[in-house]
This record gives C-alpha cells, structure tokens and sequence, in this order.
C-alpha cells in the first residue's frame, strides 16, 4: 500500500467534512452525537465480538491491566455511549465573539472557529477512538484517528458502527480512521502540514518524543508529569499526609499522580519518618536525598537521573529542602511543567510558589490528582497539555477551537 | 566556539531574567522601556557608526533598497526610540484573570503569564532588534535573538546600549542576542525544548521553511500571503478596482499584499480590461486564465504554478470563476491562510465567504492591507501568523503570552 496516497485521501476526506461541520450550528452538532451514541449501542455486539479478536491476539503479550484496559463489553460499550451524551450536552465551544470598530471605519469580529482537521495518534485503549471522536465532532473538527495496533479489530468496528451516521449527514470522512498497522502511516501524518492542522499524541513518553522529534504539523505535547509536593514547614502535616498518601497512591499510573516529595528541613523531622511509614503501607518504595536516609535508614539512595524520572508505579523520591525558594529552584529545574503542589499555612510563602512555579497547573493545599478536565469542570478532556503554546493543563472542547477574524468595511483603503 | 555550549548560555541568563521579569508589575515593565528608549537615544552616534560598518560591507551585495532598509541614522534611531514608548503605553497583556470554584470546594483562577523565554530568527533590518526586544519585555518574556549575519555590527551595538539598562535592574540576559554569524546556533536554538518555550522565524520563506522542517521548539509561522481578492458580480466596481489598486500596489512586497484577483463571470467583461488597464497605469503584469486572455489578449498566460505563488512584486494573476462558491474552492485549495477579501453588496455571499474561507483574516468590501498589527489597534506586532495554533493573524503583545491554573483548596484529595 501507498501509505501517503492513503492518508492522504483520507485528509482530503475529512477537510471536506470539516468544512461542511464548520457550517453546522451546535444543535445540528449535538443530533450527530445523539445518533452516534444509539448507533454504538445497538451494535454493541459485534463490537464486543471484533474486540475479542484483538484481546485474543494480545494475551500472550500483555499484563492482566493492559488486557483489561484493552477489553470492550456491552456495559462498557454502553458507558462509552453515555459519555457521548454528556459531551453534547457541554456548551457551544465555538460560541462567543469580541468586535470593535477601528478608526479607519471597520469594523473587526474576532470569531471562535474549529481547527479545521485534528491528528490524533493514541496507544491502546479502544474507548480513545470515541472519546476524541466525539470532542472534535463537538468543536467541529473533523478527525484522522491513528489508534495502536493491537486496537486495530476494536477501533475499526467503532468506526463502522458511527460512520453511517456521519454518512447520513454528508458528513463521509469527518471522524476518519487510518486503518492500517503500516507505521509509515504516522510518518504521512507528521509530515502533512497544510492537511492536517494540528496533531496531539497521546501515550507513552516514546510516542511523544518521536511525534516531537518528527513532525512538521504543529504538535501538542500532552501528559507527562514529574509532579511535586513540597511541605512547607508551616504546614498541617496531617493535611500533608492526607494529600501525599493521595497523590501517590491512588493512581499512581497517571500523569498527574505524585512523584517527588520536598520538605522543609524545619518539619523533616517531624513529617518525613511518619510519612515514609504511611507510605510504604500502601507499598510506596522510597528513595531519599542523603538527609531522608538519616531519617529513613533504609531507603534507597536517590541518584541524580531519579529527580527528573516520571516513575509512573509505588516510587517517590524524597529531598529535604531549605524552604520556598529551594523548592522553587528544584522544581522549575526538573518539572515536567504538568502540576505542582505546596502544603503551608504561610500565604506568603503560596503567593510565591504559586507565582515562580512554571507548571500548567500549581495547587496550594490539594493534591495534585485534580489537575483533570472532569474536576476542571471541562466536561471531559482530549489530553493535559505541558507545553505553553495554545493550551496548558486540562484541554477541554474549548481548547480544539482557532479564531479568525472578520473585518466589515465600505471599501477602506490604506493610506 | 562550542555553538551549543555557547546557546545554552545565553538561554541560561535568559531564563533567570525571565523569571525575575515575570514577578515585576507593568509599570516596572514600563520604566525599564522608557530607560532603554533614552539609552539608545544617548548612544545614537556609537550605533550609527557600527551600523556604518554593515553597511559598507553590504555595498556590493545588496538592491539600493536592501541598503536602505539596513541604514540606521539618528533620525531612525530616534523612531525606534519612539516606539519602545509606543510600546511601554500598550496596556498590560498579563492583566486578567477568570476564577471559578468546583463542587470539590477548590476554586480555581486561571492567569495569564509570559512564556519564558522567546526565541525569534530574524532577517535584515537591524531596527526589528529592538522591535522584538520591547515586546518581549513588555509581556515579561526575556527573549534569544538571532538577527542576520549583514547586521550583526548594528545589532550589537543596539544590544550593548540597552543591556546596561537590564543590568542595573538585576536582568542581565533579559534580552540574549545571538553574536556569532555561526549558522550552527541557529540549529542549537531549535533544538532548546525545554530551555526554550516558543520560537517565531520572521523573514523570507526559506528561513520559514527551515525553521518548520528542523524545530523542536514549539513555532508559530509567520507572513506567507498570498492572498486574493473576490470580485462579486454585485460587487460596486468602482469600490473594487481602488480596491486591487490599493492591495496590489500600495507596498507589493509585504504579506497582506494582494497576489491573485478572482472575478464573476458575471462582470468580468465589465470589469477586468478596466482593471487590467488601471493595474499596468501602476506598472503591473498581469497574468490571466483562459477567459482573462480572451478580454486581455496581451497578458501572460498563468500557469497552474502562479496560483500557489506569493509574488512579493508588481505581478497579478486574474482568473473568472462562475461565483462564491467557486471562489471560496480556489482560495481553500491555493491559500496561505493569511488574509481573503471579497467586494460584494450581497449580504448572503459575504456571509457564505467569511464563514467557509479558511484564513486569519477575511474582509468584506475594505484592502487585505488592513491586516496589520497597528490596524487592528494591537498598538504594534510581532508578525502575522498563518498557522492555527495559540495565535492567527496579527500578534499583539497579548499573544507573547500564555496562561496557568493556581489552584487553591483546604486540604482536598480525590475519592
């Protein structure tokens, strides 16, 4: 196969459906994903049966969680066509406009609009497929979807089941679904600037860095996080405990999960030995600076690649540090610009933090397992954007909208 | 010199000025803008001399009007001190903030903030240097500047007048510049992810091209127009033809210039021999479909090469279509994304026209011209951009800036 022909055509494709999305109003939008929704859900079954194909095939190869995060039911099935629900039922992304007059006698509006064409590139979960689908179909873009391989019987069955109704709407192409395992596929798509108007990879560190690394269309780099708790040495420590034995362990395979630990050297005494027993009861491993393995002997060493690593498991690092301005120095100097956390009573002390921290988002006193587009209020979430460029933290539907501007005139010249 | 060595250096200094910048207020912004203004002033026959220096160099190998945008005078030294004051005037880009509270109790406030440090690749006129310089400090972004190598003696006597000023406000690197015509920085710079957090090329299509193809940086694209007029068959002709006049050939060699003239079949009979006339009077060449050579039998027949083609000269093609929809086509499949202009009196056809053209900017009866940082009232500009992502169209000092969560809560951890 031709993979530039082929993803090509399929670009051509979905600019059309942008195109004629873009001209729909949200009502018009939201019908599409009502009908999506019923569609999944009727052909629930042989969704399910496609999927075993692709579970079947992965079980020599995957952990028991990657089969179940791999595995489609009709329960699950019917919780992706809920969601479907509640994305259109969240406002009009491209509604809202600003205008003013200029003393030349224009008059110029600034209007939300989509982007036009969306890449995505994504690793395992067949749920993604829908997910993104329907924000972009929200935010009126159309879609080039680019799931993993082993998803490849799950995704096109998702696909075949809600293209009729894209189909019935004039809409052919508008969530589009390089159906290939053929890598050079995510090569095409890297290298179609002026196709594809923007292009967000979702997954492992690797699959970031080579989209990076790679790609001409403009990239947003989502979801790593070597996120950061730093007690103060006002802080409620029980508080700080709370939020730590949070942020660690309640997921620790997420982005925004805990990896590193500071403390003030005033409270390490008091907070490091009690939390380090906390933590390892919930099976936290702990690696400590050179004065945490005074207070806790029988930690491992932290070696200097550990500060900037995201463990994504049970590990946290701990250093002990001589206040705000340290902590500050220590983050913005290994951070992955995702989230990070102070604990203190000092409103001083969060002013600064919270100002010099460079992160998408900085919290005072809560963990930093909130930084996500359901808590955000966002409805729901494509990714967690670490770079500056458009969008930083949670992106919700609003976040897949551009602007242009349109200017009004009675044949104004420049002078 | 160890051009990587020597790069990261100057994005060291630069990023501990922007942050000191970031936590200054406007007005301290402000002074150091009027302080430089008046340093630049004091050392005008310094510069003046340095610049004496390029331009001697550049005699046998520049147009007479490349040596004149070279030359530095007092007089111009004068100007670009005026519009750093210009500049320190703007209203504060970072001001704003919107806040919301969530059901988990957190409140959470969403501010704007620099970027860091921006890098900015730049061609020629040695006054872009400190054009950049002011915007970059006025949203509290240091920034990394790479002029050419033909301004190099200019542009560093531009940045020894006003580091001094940077240096008394502890902001040493605040404005890096790049002195070595070592094309090898160049590559440094667009490797810097993670030292660099934004990076705009200004200038030619080549630089523009390269920057897209090697960087790692996040870059927002910049002044590629090639940019079309629509004749509408209600169109007043009169308004349209000082229109095409004005797009066309007020200042052919800028980006919001007109490049290509698209006409109803309607009103080509009428209107095209009288605006081809009128062009020539200005000198123009014109270049005609097959329908155009029927009424201008002396024009250049346009190739299908001209209809993707930025002139940046006294150079028209013309094609008749058969109305806005054929228009609307043309545009979307030959376009730069910068600026479309329609001439109609039909309110339905500048309606379908503003809604389907894909560009920063589209007029209605008024020249592309307009698209301007200064005629959008954003006070001044950093480019034009012609991609999607963070900014389109014109750049004020607003869109050197991005935005970051402070979340604040009282101890809450997620269930």
């Amino acid at each position: 196969m031709d993979a530039e022909k082929y993803v090509y055509g399929l670009l051509e494709d979905a600019r059309i459906a942008g195109q004629n999305l873009a001209s729909m109003d949200d009502a018009g939008r939201n019908i599409l994903l009502v009908r999506m929704a019923a569609k999944l859900e009727a052909d629930a079954q042989e969704i399910v049966k496609a999927n075993a194909l692709d579970v079947d095939a992965a079980r020599a190869k995957m952990t028991k969680s990657e089969l179940d995060r791999l595995a489609l039911s009709p329960e699950r099935i019917k919780a992706i066509a809920s969601d479907i629900l509640a994305v259109a039922k969240l406002p009009d992304p491209l509604k809202g406009e600003e205008s003013w007059a200029v003393p030349s006698g224009l008059r110029i509006r600034k209007v939300r609009v989509p982007f036009g064409v969306i890449g995505v590139i994504y690793e395992n979960r067949p749920n993604v497929t829908i997910d993104i689908a329907s924000l972009c179909l929200k935010s009126g873009n159309a879609c080039l979807l680019r799931g993993s391989a082993s998803a490849l019987n799950s995704n096109r069955a998702l696909i075949k089941a809600i293209s009729p109704v894209l189909e019935a709407a004039g809409l052919k192409g508008a969530v589009s679904f390089v159906d290939t395992p053929d890598r050079k596929a995510v090569d095409v798509m890297m290298k179609a600037r002026g196709r594809l108007d923007l292009l967000i990879p979702r997954g492992g560190a690797g699959l970031i860095a080579h989209t990076i690394e790679n790609s001409r269309v403009p990239v947003i780099e989502t979801g790593t996080g070597n996120c950061h708790v730093f007690v103060d040495e006002s802080a409620d420590l029980e508080m700080a405990k709370r939020i730590v034995i949070n942020a660690k362990t309640q997921r620790p395979s997420v982005c925004n999960a805990e990896e590193k630990l500071l403390v003030h050297r005033n409270v390490a005494n008091a907070f490091i030995p009690m939390m380090a027993k906390a933590l390892r009861e919930k099976g936290v491993e702990i690696r400590g600076c050179s004065e945490t393995l005074k207070l806790v002997p029988d930690a491992v060493p932290a070696k200097e690649g550990d500060w900037p690593k995201e463990y994504l498991d049970l590990i946290i690092a701990i250093k002990v540090v001589s206040g705000v301005d340290e902590a500050i120095a220590h983050i913005n100097k290994y951070n992955s610009k995702h989230t990070e956390a102070i604990i203190t009573e000092n409103r001083r002390n969060a002013e600064l933090f919270t100002r010099n921290v460079d992160a998408a988002a900085v919290m005072v006193n809560a963990s930093t397992r909130f930084t996500d587009g359901g808590q955000f209020g966002f409805g729901a979430e494509v990714g967690i954007s670490t770079q500056k460029l458009h969008a930083r933290g949670p992106m919700g539907v609003r976040e897949l909208t551009t602007y242009k501007y349109i200017v009004e005139g009675n044949g104004q010249v420049r002078g």
